[in-house]
Order: structure tokens, then C-alpha cells, then sequence
């Protein structure tokens, strides 16, 4: 950590900062500059919060050098991570895409959601049995039911189910259903306790980025989950809140570069969340593959027109046929496989 | 509702949007104007999804005209709601301090805090007992033992305690201890199943504003638990996520006009979570203040330097009693009075 | 526009508003609802100001329905506009690059420059005299002799030149100097009187968007330009500002598919500028043709290492040469066809 | 200048980062840490640009450790500056309000605005003549018959003209109608050729921030200023750009504190730009004062609803003098005085 004092801190100023320092085991070295003096504090800075520096006399910042996150960070861990979901691979080489409907409404539309899925050569099928909804008054999902519903059709077709898991007393359940990924929606990013509860399986969880989360919240919030033993961590951005009011969000594919420097884990987009409308959705998805994402969490539905919720960023299954063929010569482009 | 088609709309795709109307039980009017045709849906409108329109075809846009809030809102509720907790009143003519640590570190300190808070002449005291960080590495709270030494703390001043729930499962050891008022935090804004749950207490709730929710999500939040059948809600602006850098967060004072316009409830600041500097509190509850808030959510620390979290943004025993002069100062210019 | 009038507004505040609509020559309609009043301003509403409603008594809010912009939109013009400059096609089919360092420095530097641009297979050369700099006590571009050396190499190498024009007052020397293409800056995308001056000639304009312009606003500044009589703009999306700080900006890769169905204008991204790191340059440029971009604008440097501006974010001649590669493949696939 | 190597770096690459530092004159300090390697740059650190190293092999970060402002920061000039205009002094004790009309429209508004404004006891008037406006299609101001009109209101008045230069070709005449304060509008806040330009100057510049202007590039454009020789500068905050819609622009009140702190020089605010409602500006004023500001920027048209331009944020006479009353009481408070 490096500590800066503004010009006129005093000599007492600056030894209660070295005082600080070694009380926490790390040792200080102090630099005196022209205009300032800064004081550099060498161990294992993890222990020392600059919060708990800034608001001593004399100080002007407190800055850490080294990134707070660890067993997340490619820096430690320099490998690519390719995780296995029931015999599916991503990361590495290989891609994958995600696709369902927004929400579980009935067997017969997660039947023929599943099928669309299976006809589209896609491996893996989403669909959401709670919704968190902004209004209470809303559609809120199917609930349990929506998980039977959907573990059958996906099982029919043979297809990993993935779905959201929004509060901590629904994990009995998913277990119950014996759901093949954990979703945590971009609400509960920083839902600690839900973190800390799928921290301790081994199934594979998709972490959405929260609506304004900084690139380092979001690598700390997965370092709760990896902390708890669970290293299988998929990163999802979904967009990003901003000014702008045409769409949604705005999908932040910078993050995606940066991501896959910053961490050896798994990237996917949802094109879908991110600008709200099915018509921007081919766009967005290969802008993410050709970008560097691992795969796609894209919403598709049987019929889109009456679909119970999110009705206007739902793809046809003709549209998802049309859209893996892109994706597929895309992908070639950039020497990586696609839903193997 | 207000549904505009776009330019080339033909009239079957008019009458399909009517018809969805129609289906959901409102009238439809259709106006052509110029250059574009407008229908209108009249009846409870709230039934009515715009995506669920969105998304047919020639549809270009569908909004809401009636806001989508009502238990909180001024327009069905025209009189201020005055809260009273345990004997202080909130609200209309009444501001009210909450003042206290961010965290609950020892009895020691709690006692100290405690005094500190009754000779500054405020009212309710805070204090966290579980505290969501961004690091798992960091200081996480003392957890149960906290609310222990809290209530005790607090009593033997006589002050009500203030305490933020972010886990479901706590909530029962909440109740043990009386906890005066739930605090529910800024990252739980949209924990719809925490929302939930406390609004079927009869327990007054402070309801932080997301980190970017808009004003109409923060109002769409208070409305679920309202609809729960507790109404005894209190907005809580602590500052907004930006591009700058300088501070942690952008306290959104204009927040406070309007939402006395747009709800009945009181509405408080946080100035210490919002500029995340000692320094600035000051000049931000001031300004609160000025703006018409109904009170404040500040901490206080016995030691700010000693403090095992936020210890740059806690004011001292001294500045909280300074601080009470000038705010009953500029609440006197207002018509109104503080900490009664 | 649409008028949505108050729960409780009288006979008398519809009875002003209607005045108000029929004093501009438009007609009004009226439709009461079941909880509201609305009021429909049938005619020409660009001459209705909704702010000039807003205020009167009773009005909740006025809204226009009409897109304010018409010249650039595809609404009255839906075939892709295709742009010539000297023989090189951009939109519709076509797709150009425009390469070059961040500025002009010497002579020797813009001929290894134009030579790199040329052997990549670029058709247009870009390149800075006049640099807009956040601060003054920083290199601020070489000025005018800038242009004689960009002129030059460009020449030798047949390329037209594209560059930026910061000040009215330098438009003289530019015409002189028979600049190709004019870049109008984000800082510049709302210097209007700018904006009017090269809406008066017929060279092509590169307009960026403002750091933190919304979609409408920018359009907005292109009617600018166009309602001069110049309608050769390109329009740039170079990133905006978000909370996010591991980058300098978030390129808005949503904005490509909305401006293609918006406009019927080329539309290019600059991926030096967005990500400001040369490492990302790559991933972003695919992810901006993938998304349907007419082109780029990046920036590459003979030895990025010595740049005298924005060394951090220049690619090299080699790294140039393997992106077009990639670019062009992409390009294929969505058949198109790249530097043409 | 700090820099931080990352953890694989070589000593090839440690020592190419001190040549570096070496060649601009600096002396450079290694500090090798458990895990990283850290260079601090000794000496002027304005001649070194970050991004000059950023790019070099080896280096993670390159950070500025002083402040990139010099003249207008009160880390070099520690007492707080008080301008004179005309004989009322803004700045240390002292608060001003400027108020009038957001544009000129005829002799008749003028003279009323004019009489009203003294009438409240304002000792400063504001009026635009070129207005920037998002659409050509609007009112862009009468031009500069409308600062012959103001000039003529004004003076009958015995009040000082603040007026927006947009233009460098406009300043002439500017100073021909012996404007007594130059502002530059928000979207000029970069407009570095003007900036330079009054910088040439010695009348007072209002310098307004930029729509999502960083608080250390606000402190730029007017060191821009500042370093042409004119330090007659007042910084004006006037609302930033955030996700929130229900307002134009959130006004930032934090960074009345942070101004307060980083600069000698006066801050005011506009709270009309700000919230862009005429019903939020008495609020928004009150918290100004009270957060510290020096003065106000405030619409007030004798006659809102028949305003030619941003109708919706003017405010009447009468409250512009209930306004002052409550501001004089506030500001007594904080033992300044007002409108002196």
C-alpha cells in the first residue's frame, strides 16, 4: 500500500502512520519527495483497509497496490479455467450458449422451449421459476411448480437446466431438482449471504454483474462464493446502467477484455437484459463472441408476442437458428469451438 | 396508456393492439394524427405491461400515464404521514437525527456512543450489527452479539435502536431483541424477499435508495412492502453511484423535493455513507436539511480513528453536537423543529 | 404531443392548454380517462416546445411523439446512405478503416505512419494538429505546419486525410490545406456554431459523440450539420463516461444496431478512444464490426512507445495488419466487404 | 508519479521506467515489496505524463501523486479569494446572487426583469443572448440586439450583466457592450480555444461544469484560464448527468465541500439548470447556501408560463424575494452575509 501525506504533514503526522503500519506486521518505507512525502507499507497488504489510513492527520490518500481479490485473479492463476457442465465445456476454446425463455409458464411452453433449444444445436437451457419484478403488482413467476415444469422438459431433450436463485430458503429445492447451474440475478450481486450459501456447493454458478457494479466489486463478489470452496464461477455481464434512456442497459463489452485479463474464469453476455429489445439481440451477441466472451445467456421463446413477462427481448427459435450460425463462423474466426 | 404506432402501422396491426387491450378489460381510443396514430387505454392500467405491447407489431412505443406506485404515493394520499417512534415523531413538522457507529464494536464503545448520542440532544441511535462488505477478507460485523450490546447500550440512555437486517434469517432474533427500526441497505433495495417479509411486520423501516435505483424503483420498493400492510416506511437518500471519482457517492439532494412530492412518507439522508468523508458531513447535512429532509441517518464515533470500519467517515462526540446547532437553526427557518 | 393533465385539473387548466396548442396551429383532442385527462396536440409538433407546457397549471407532462430530428433520420429516408470519399465507399455494403497516430509530431514519423496505413491495406489516413488536451501544461498538437506534413505523407501514399477541427476560426487553413474528411471532437459535438459552420460546406464530417451524449442529442447535433445543407456526416461512437474507472470509457456497442435503425447515416466506432489501452483494441474492433459498424477509426503508431500523445492506447503497424485480417473475415461473414 | 511494476516484471523493464524518468529530469526511488515492485518519480511530476509510461513493458500503473492543478488550488494559495464586481465582493464572507431571465427576449421583459431583481435585493443580473439549444430547430436567442437590451435594462438599474459567450468570434462585441462577467456554459467547459481566449482577459468568468465534467478536469479548463493570466474565475455547479430521469440533471452538492477545499477561488450554483423545475429551485437553493456555495445563478422571469425558452425552471418575482429572505438566514447561520 502506498500512503501519500499532503505538503504540510508534520514528522508526528507521518510516525503514526508507520505506527499503524507495523502494528498490522508490515513494514514502512518512507520516500521524501519535493512537494510530499509518501510512505510505502510492504507485506501483505490485504490486511490493512485504506479506509482505516485516510482519516489520519496528515494524510492525503491511501491506496492499495495490490488487487483485493486473489483466488479469482488470473494473476495468481495464470490458466485459462475450463469448467465441465454435465459433459458441456466452457472456457478455454469452448463456448457455449444458454438459451430458454425468460420465465417457466406452462409444460407445454417449456416443452416446445426445449425442443427450439435442442434444434438450434444449443447445449444448455434457462428459464426462471421466481422473477424479481419491480412492481409487486406484476407477474412475480410460477415458483416450485416452474422448477418441475422445467427440470422435466429439459430432461426430455437432455438438456443441463440453468435458473435464478433469489433467496437463501429456495436452496433446498434447487437442490431437490438437482438444477445443473446456479444463476445469481444482477440484484443480488451483492446479496453476501446468497454468495457465501452457493460458496459452499460444487455446482457451477453464473454470477450477473450487478446494474452498476465496478469491474473489482464484481471479481469480489465471486471471491466470496470461491472463498467458501466453490471455484466454479461464471462471469455475466448484462449491462450496465448509464444515462442513456433508448434501451435498457448498456452491455459493457470492454468488460469482457478486461475480464479475461483480470480473471482465469469463464465470461458470457446476456444480449438479451442488456438492451431490453429482441431486435438488438443478434447485434449484441456477436459483438460478444467476436469480442472474447465464452458464451451467451439469450432469452428465446416459443412465441414471443405471449410470453408472460420480458415479452419484448425474447428471440424466435428461428431467430436463435439463424443467430448460432453467425456465431459459429465467428467463432471459427477466432479459432475457438462453439457448443460442443 | 398511451400506445404509439409507428408511421407505417397498418389497421390490422391497430386492431391487434386494441384487442389486447380489450382482453385485459379497458377501453381503447384511437386518435390519428398527422404523421402518426395514438391509441389510448383507458381503464386500470396497471393490469397492462407496456412490454406486453411493445413488442407487436408497428408498435412504437407504449408508456404508462398513471404512476405505477399507489399505497406510497402523495396523489391518493394528500397529507403528510407522520411516523411515531417510540414517542418521536417523524415527518410534517418533525425532524428527527439518528446518530450512532457504523458498526457495533464493543460495550465499551456502544456505552460510549450511546452518551455521546444523548448529550448531542438526538434521539434514536444506529448501529450495525451485520455488516455487508465488498471484500469477504474484511471486517464483517460481530454479528448477534452486537444487537445484545446494542439494545443494552441504548437503553440505559433510553434511545430506540436503528439496525440494518440483510438476511431473511435473522430476522426472528431481530424481533427478540425489539429492534425499534429495520434498516434495510442500500444492496437490498431490491431484495424483493426481504421486502416482503418486513412488510408484513408493523415495525417502521428505513429504506435506503439502490446505489442507482431511479426514483420510480425506490418508490416501486416502499410499494412492496406497503402492500404487505406495513406503512410505516422511510426513504432513505444516500447518495447515487457517478462518474466522479473524487467521493464515493453524488448525495442526490434534488432526491428530496421530490419525492416529498411524490410520497407521503418521510424521507432522511445519509451524509456519511453519501460523501464517505468526515469532512464533508457537515455541509451535507446542512444542506439536507435545508432542502427539506426530514431528518438524518449520521454516524458517530466515540474514536473515529479506532473505528473497525468506515473509520474516515464517522464525526466525533463534538461535531454531532455542533452540528445539532446549525440544523436547528436552519429547521427553525423552515417552520419546523428537530429531535422532539 | 401528448399532454397528460393532472388527477384534480380543472376545466379551466384543459381549457388554457388547448389556447395554448391551437396558438401554434395545431389542432387539439381531448380523451378523458378513467383517472386522468389527455391531450393530444395533432399538427407539426416540432413547433410546440413541450417545456412550454410543462409549467402551465395542472400539466403533468408533455411529451413529444414525433422524433425532433428529420433530415438524418431513416424514418424519412430508409435506404442506407453510402458516402464517397475521393472513390472509397462507406455505408450500406461498404465498411472503411481509418488509421493513423494520435498526432502529428514530424515528417519522418507521418511517413512511416502513412506507409504502415497503406501496407495494412487501409484506405484513409487520420492524424491530429491541433489537440484538445485536459490540461494546459500539456502537449496541445503542433498546429498548422501539422497539417503541411499530414498533407504530404498522406499524399505520397494516396490517401485522403482525415482531422480535427477544434475552432472555427482554423476552417480557413483547413480548406487550404483540402482536408478530406473534418472530425468534429466529443468535446465539440455541441459547439453548435461549429456545427453550423461545416453544415455549410460539402466535406465529409466525422462527428463524435459527446462523452455523455444521449442517442437523441446527437442525432440532435448531426440536424445541425444537415439542416446547413452538408449531409455527408459519420457518425463516431468513441465511448462514454460511466462509473466504471478500470477503463476510461464503455464503448456503447448498442448504439451501433439503434443508429443503423434510427439513421440511415454511416456509422463508425473508435476503439482507441473507448477502451484508451491498446491491449483492447482488438476485441473492441471485432465486436464493433460484428455488431454491424460501417468502420473504425483507431489509432496506430509507428513505435507507440515514443508517442508524444495517448502513447497507451496506439496499436502497431504489425498489430494493424492482423486486425484487418480478422475484420475482413467478420465482415464476410455479414456480407460486406472491408477497405474497398 | 508513482509506479507500480507488475509482479513478473523484469530488470530490464524496472530499469527502462528510470530511464524514462531520468531523461524529463526527475529523480527516480525504487521499493522492492513482497510482491511488487514500486518506482516513485522525485521532482516536478508535470512534465511526466502517465500514459507515457503506462504503455512500457512491465509497468501495472502509473499514478500522478500531486495534483495536476496548480494556480487555482488552494494547496498553493491557502486563503480563500474575493472577487469584485463592481463593488460587490463574492468569495470569503461574502455571497452573491445572480438572477434574471434565462434569455433576452424584448426591452419590455428586460426592463421588468431588471426592476424585479433589484426589488429583491439581488445585486447582480443574468440574461442570454446566443442561446445553445439541442435542437436547430428552436429559439436560439435574439443575438446581439439582446445584449444592447440588456445592457440598457441593466444599467438603468444599476446592476452588473452576466451574459454566456458561446463564440470566440463573438468577444468583441462583448466587450463593446462592456459585459461585466463572462460565462462559459456547460457545454463549453472544454472548449479550450475560448477558455484560453478570456483567458486573455481580466473580467470575471463564471465557469460553468461540464454536463459530466470530473471535478479534477473542471479544475483544469480553469487552470486554462487562470494560466492566460485571468484569475478572476468563479466555478459554477450546475447538475451532472446520471441514470436518474424523473430531473434534467442531479445538482451536485458534494462538490461544493470539495471545491471549497481543492480551490481559493469562489463556487456557485445553479439551481435552475440543475433540476430543470421552477418548483425544486427553492430547495435546491436553500441546500446550496447551506452546503457552503458563495452564490446563486437563478432564472426568475417576470412572467414564467409566457418564457420563450425553459419555461418550466424560471421562477416568479415574488418568489425570487421569499427565496432571499429564507437564503439571508441561512447564510447568517454560517456567519456570512449576503448580497452585500
Amino acid at each position: 500500500m502506498i500512503i501519500v501525506m499532503n505538503k504540510t504533514a508534520t514528522e508526528e503526522q507521518i510516525e503514526l502512520v508507520v505506527s499503524r503500519i507495523k502494528d498490522k506486521g508490515l513494514e514502512a518505507s518512507i520516500s521524501k519527495g519535493t512537494e510530499k512525502t509518501v510512505i510505502g507499507a510492504v507485506g501483505d497488504e490485504r490486511l490493512l483497509d485504506p479506509k482505516l489510513l485516510d482519516n489520519l492527520p496528515g494524510v492525503e490518500q491511501a491506496m492499495h497496490i495490490v488487487k483485493p481479490y486473489k483466488i479469482v485473479a488470473r494473476e495468481w492463476h495464470p490458466k485459462d479455467t475450463v469448467l465441465d457442465i454435465k459433459g458441456h465445456l466452457i472456457g478455454g476454446k469452448h463456448i457455449q450458449i444458454v438459451s430458454g425463455p425468460c420465465s417457466v409458464e406452462t409444460p407445454e411452453q417449456m416443452k416446445k422451449s426445449a425442443k427450439a433449444v435442442k434444434a438450434a444445436g444449443v447445449k444448455l437451457m434457462r428459464g426462471g421459476a421466481f422473477k424479481p419484478r419491480t412492481s409487486p403488482y406484476t407477474f412475480q413467476g410460477v415458483g416450485f411448480d416452474g422448477l418441475e415444469m422445467f427440470r422435466k422438459a429439459a430432461d426430455n431433450e437432455g438438456l443441463p437446466i440453468v435458473t435464478e436463485l433469489l433467496d437463501v430458503r429456495h436452496l433446498d429445492k434447487f437442490l431437490e431438482h438437482k438444477v445443473d447451474v446456479i444463476q445469481i440475478g444482477t440484484r443480488s450481486m451483492q446479496n453476501f449471504e446468497l454468495l457465501r450459501e452457493v460458496g459452499t456447493l460444487k455446482i457451477p454458478v453464473i454470477l450477473k454483474r450487478g446494474m452498476s457494479a465496478t469491474i473489482s466489486e464484481w471479481l469480489m463478489a465471486a471471491e466470496y462464493i470461491a472463498s467458501g470452496g466453490n471455484h466454479n464461477i461464471i462471469f455475466c455481464e448484462r449491462g450496465i446502467r448509464t444515462f442513456e434512456t433508448y434501451y435498457r442497459n448498456v452491455l459493457d463489452v470492454t468488460a469482457i477484455p478486461v475480464l479475461k485479463k483480470e480473471t482465469h474464469l469463464p465470461v458470457i453476455i446476456d444480449p438479451s437484459h442488456a438492451g431490453g429489445k429482441a431486435w438488438m439481440v443478434a447485434a449484441l451477441s456477436r459483438a460478444g463472441i467476436a469480442a472474447g466472451a465464452d458464451g451467451l445467456l439469450v432469452e428465446m421463446h416459443p412465441n414471443p408476442c405471449e410470453a408472460w413477462c420480458d415479452a419484448d427481448q425474447a428471440i424466435t427459435p428461428t431467430e436463435l437458428k439463424d443467430l448460432m450460425k453467425d456465431l459459429t463462423a465467428i467463432a471459427k474466426i477466432l479459432g475457438r469451438n462453439i457448443s460442443n
